[in-house]
C-alpha cells in the first residue's frame, strides 16, 4: 500500500488525497460534493467530539437539537448574513409529492432557525444566558472540493448562546475559542495562533470573528475553529427581547461558535509524513500494533508471547491490536500500519521471546527500543506519552521555522514568490506565516490577495503590543500585528 | 407546572403533549413536522445512544458517516423500496443558485447510498462482512405529526451491514433484534415482544422485518426498533458481487435495523403518571434532587447539611443536585421535580438536620422513606436500582394484565369495541394486545384494520409452537400465533 503515496515534495495535494484514500479514512460520494467518511475516519472524528464535548459541558452548554430545514425566508431577516450563505444554499422545493408554499433551506449554519426558537424561550433575564451546542451536519454548496477540507455536506458542532449583557457574550466568544484552543493543542496536537478576523474575513452576522489558525507542513494556513461575538444583530432580528434587571427592555446578546470534520483534514496536514498518516496517539483508533513474526514451528509460541503481551496492554488501557494475518508478510505488515497511522508498532519474533524481550517502534520518528516484554506496558504507555509531545513541539517549531517578520511590500512578495511558480503545490514550496504591521484597510487586504492570494489570518490576540510603525502592505500608520499566509 | 398536565383519563394524547412542553423535553418547529429536540429531551437522547452504541461496538460495528443527499435515481434502482418511500421524500432541486441536473433527495433511510459505496469496497468474501452503523437524522414528509412518536425529521442510527452467506446475514438481522431489546428491557425499562411483521407491515425492500413491539398505558403498542433482513436485493440492485471462497460470484447478502428518538415518546407513554415525567434512573439527568427546606435562620446550616449529602452522592457517582432557589416554595419545588421525571427526591430541613435525618421520595411510587444521612450514598443507589427493576416489572404487568387470548372475530371485536367509542383515546380505552392465531393472508389483517383500526403487530418469535386451531379472523386453519393491537 505504502509506495501509492505521492511523496510530499513532489505533489503535497495527492500526497493528502492519497493518505485520506489509502488509510480508508474517506471516500468520494455519488453525489458531487459530499463524502462518505469511512470507519477510521469517523473513529478520529468520534474521540475529536469526544473531548470538546466533555470541555463544552464542563464549561456549561448543552446539547439539543434543531431541525435541517430552514424556511428561506428566515435566512433574509439578517442581511449580511444571508447575503454571505445565498449563493451556497441547497433549496427543497417539493415535499411528500407536492411543491412547497415557500421554499426551504438545508441549514448552512442554524443562527436563524435557533434563534427564531429563543425568541419562544427568552423572556427575561433568569432565561439567560442559553448556552447550547449541536452536533449535526450542514450544506454549503461548493464547486471545488477536498475530501475533508472543502466538501458540501460536513459535520460539525455549532455552539448558539443568548446572554443578558455585551459584556457577557464577549467572554463567551473568548471562552470558547480558549476551548478550541486548548483541545487543539493538547489533543489534537496542533500548535495554533488564536486572534481576530479582519472585517472582509468575518462570519456573515457577526461583529467579530475570532479564530484559531494551524500552519500546514506545505506552510499554508488552515483555519481550525471559528467563534463568532454576534452582538444583538440576531436578536433584533429574530426580536428577542427580555426584561432587564431593572424592569426595562433589551435585546439578548449572542455568539455562535463552530468546528468541522475539517479538522481531521488538519491532523493529516500537519503530522503524517510519506510513509502514510501519523496519528496523536489520543485520537488513534489503534495506539499500539503488534506484528509476532515467527516460522511453521514457531507460531504457537510466538502467538502465545504476543497474546500475553496484548494482554498485559489492555489491561493498562491503551487500545492495541495483533496482526495473526498468515497472508502477508511482516515487512508488508510494518508498512501497512505505518500507513494506518498506529503510534506504536511492537515486533516480536522467536529470539526476542526466548529473551523475554521486544522492539518498539516510533511512528513520528521511526526510533527503535528493546524493551523487556515484562514492561511493555509501561513502556508504551511512556512511548505514547512521548509521541504526543513530540508531535506537538514538533509541529510548533515547523511554524515558528516558517514564520518571518515582514516589514514592507517587497518583502511580502519575496517571501512568497509568485502564484504559480514551479513548486507551488508540494513541500517545498516557498512562504509560510509572514507577521507584519497593518493599517486596518480593506484595499491593502484585497491588493495583497489578488496579487499574492496570500491573505490576513488574524490579528493574534497575544501579539498586539507595541504597535508602532508603517502598515507592511501600504505604509500608512499601522493599527494592527497580523498573520498573512496562504491558506486552505 | 404540574397543573398544567392534563390528566391520563382525560385525554391520553393531551397529557403526552403537555409532558413533553411543560418538562421541556422537545418543542414545535417554524417547519411544518419538524421538531426542536430541547436539552433535556436531548440528554436523554445522548444517554439513549451511549447504551446501544457500546453495544453495537462489542458486537463488531463501526460507526460511519455517509451523504445527506441522495440521487433519486438511486432510490429507483430497488422497485418495492422505492414505492415505500417516494410519497414521504423531501427533493433538492436547487444548489449554488443553479437547478440541478438531477433532483436530490434527503434520506428517508440509506440503503440506496450505502450500497452504492458497498459496490466499490466489496470485491472479495475477505471484505465480508462489513458492519456499519450511523447516527443522524432523516426526513420522511408526514402531514400528522406528534412531538418524538411522528415528525418528518427524526434523529436515528441505522445499521447496514454486508454477508458472504445468508445464514450470517440471517444470524446478524437477529443479533440485532436482541441488541435492541436487551439494551430497551435493561436501560429503558420497556419490556417488548420481539417478533416478525406480516409482508404487509415490513420495511419496503425487505425479504423479512423483524421488531420489537412495548405497550404503552392506553394498550395501544409502539414499535421500538425493526431489524430487516434484506436478502440480495440491494446486493443486486446495486451490482454488489464478490468472488466467493470457492471461486464463483455472489451478491452480497444484507441486513438492516434502526431505532429513532420515537424511544422517547414510548419511555414517557410507559412510565409517566398524571404528575409528569418518570423516567428510568438509567436515563434521568439528574438522578436525585436534594430540596433543603429552610427558613431565615436555618438556612446556612441546613444548605451545608445538603451539601454534605450532595458531595457524599456524587462522590458515589450518583447524579445529583440541589434546589437553593429561594424565589419558590419547597411544595412548588416538589411539584416541579417530580414533573421533571428525577427518580429520586430528598428532603432534608432544621429537625432532619439534628437527627442526621433525610427523607427520600420515590418518584415511581410516592413512598417515603427517612433514612440516616450519613447513608444517603448507599440508600439512595439502592432506590434507584430498585425504581430501574420496580418501572420495568411494572411496565411488563401491566402488558400481561391486557393482553387476552382471542379465538375469533366477534371476540376481537368485543376486546377493542368500536373506533370512536366514548373513551377512546384515554387510558381507560378498551384494549390491549390480543394474542391470537393467524391464517396468514393479508385479506384478513386489511379488513380487521379498516373495520377496527387494530393491526398485526408482530409473530412473537419465542410463541409459535403448537399452532393449532384457526384463525381468529376468518375461521381458515392458522399457520403463525400474532400479537394484534392499535397502534402508534
Amino acid at each position: 500500500m505504502a509506495e501509492k503515496i505521492t511523496s510530499r515534495a513532489v505533489d503535497y495535494s495527492q500526497w493528502y488525497i492519497d493518505i485520506v484514500l489509502n488509510a480508508k479514512l474517506a471516500d468520494y460520494s455519488p453525489v458531487k460534493g459530499c463524502m462518505v467518511v469511512r470507519p477510521r475516519g469517523y473513529a478520529i472524528w468520534e474521540r475529536i467530539q469526544a473531548e470538546y464535548d466533555r470541555r463544552f459541558k464542563e464549561t456549561g452548554h448543552q446539547n439539543a437539537y434543531f431541525p435541517l430545514l430552514i424556511p428561506m425566508s428566515f435566512l433574509k431577516k439578517e442581511a449580511e448574513h444571508v447575503e454571505g450563505f445565498a449563493p451556497e444554499l441547497a433549496v427543497v422545493t417539493h415535499g411528500g409529492g407536492e411543491e412547497l408554499e415557500e421554499p426551504l433551506v438545508i441549514r448552512p449554519t442554524s443562527e436563524t432557525i435557533i434563534w427564531s426558537k429563543y425568541k419562544d424561550w427568552i423572556q427575561s433575564w433568569r432565561d439567560l444566558p442559553l448556552l447550547y451546542n449541536q452536533w449535526c451536519s450542514v450544506l454549503r454548496w461548493e464547486k471545488r472540493t477536498r475530501l475533508f477540507l472543502r466538501t458540501a455536506e460536513f459535520l460539525w458542532q455549532e455552539g448558539h448562546t443568548a446572554h443578558e449583557t455585551e459584556k457577557d457574550a464577549v467572554e463567551e466568544t473568548m471562552r470558547m475559542l480558549d476551548v478550541y484552543r486548548e483541545v487543539a493543542e493538547r489533543h489534537l496536537c496542533l500548535p495554533v495562533i488564536a486572534g481576530r478576523k479582519s472585517d472582509a474575513e468575518k462570519f456573515a452576522g457577526a461583529v467579530a470573528t475570532y479564530c484559531i489558525e494551524a500552519m500546514m507542513q506545505d506552510r499554508k494556513a488552515l483555519q481550525a475553529g471559528t467563534s463568532h461575538f454576534l452582538g444583538q444583530n440576531f436578536g433584533k432580528a429574530f426580536e428577542v427581547q427580555f426584561q432587564t434587571r431593572d424592569g426595562g427592555l433589551d435585546y439578548a446578546w449572542a455568539t455562535s461558535w463552530g468546528l468541522s470534520t475539517r479538522l481531521i483534514g488538519a491532523i493529516i496536514m500537519t503530522h503524517s509524513d510519506d510513509k502514510g498518516l501519523v496519528l496523536p496517539p489520543s485520537l488513534a483508533q489503534e495506539q499500539a500494533v503488534i506484528v509476532p513474526i515467527y516460522k511453521t514451528d514457531t507460531k504457537s509460541a510466538v502467538l502465545d508471547y504476543a497474546a500475553r503481551m496484548e494482554a498485559s496492554l489492555k489491561d493498562a488501557g491503551i487500545r492495541v491490536v495483533t496482526d495473526t494475518d498468515d497472508t502477508s508478510s511482516p515487512g508488508w505488515k510494518f508498512a501497512e500500519w505505518e500507513m494506518r497511522g498506529v503510534p506504536v508498532r511492537i515486533e516480536a519474533g522467536p529470539r526476542d521471546m526466548e529473551a523475554g524481550k521486544a522492539v518498539l517502534v516510533r511512528r513520528d520518528t521511526g526510533e527503535k527500543t528493546v524493551i523487556a516484554a515484562s514492561e511493555a506496558a509501561v513502556r508504551v504507555r511512556e512511548l505514547l506519552d512521548a509521541i504526543q509531545k513530540n508531535l506537538y513541539e514538533r509541529a510548533k517549531a515547523f511554524r515558528l521555522a516558517n514564520t518571518r517578520d515582514v516589514s514592507d511590500y517587497e518583502e511580502m512578495k519575496a517571501f512568497y514568490g509568485k502564484a504559480g511558480e514551479e513548486n507551488e503545490g508540494t513541500a517545498t514550496a516557498r512562504g509560510g506565516f509572514a507577521r507584519a504591521l497593518w493599517c486596518g484597510s480593506r484595499e491593502c487586504e484585497a491588493k495583497l490577495k489578488a496579487e499574492t492570494k496570500v491573505t490576513l489570518r488574524c490579528m493574534p490576540l497575544d501579539d498586539q503590543d507595541h504597535i508602532e510603525g508603517k502598515c507592511a502592505l501600504c505604509g500608512s500608520p499601522a493599527k494592527f500585528r497580523a498573520i498573512f499566509a496562504r491558506n486552505y
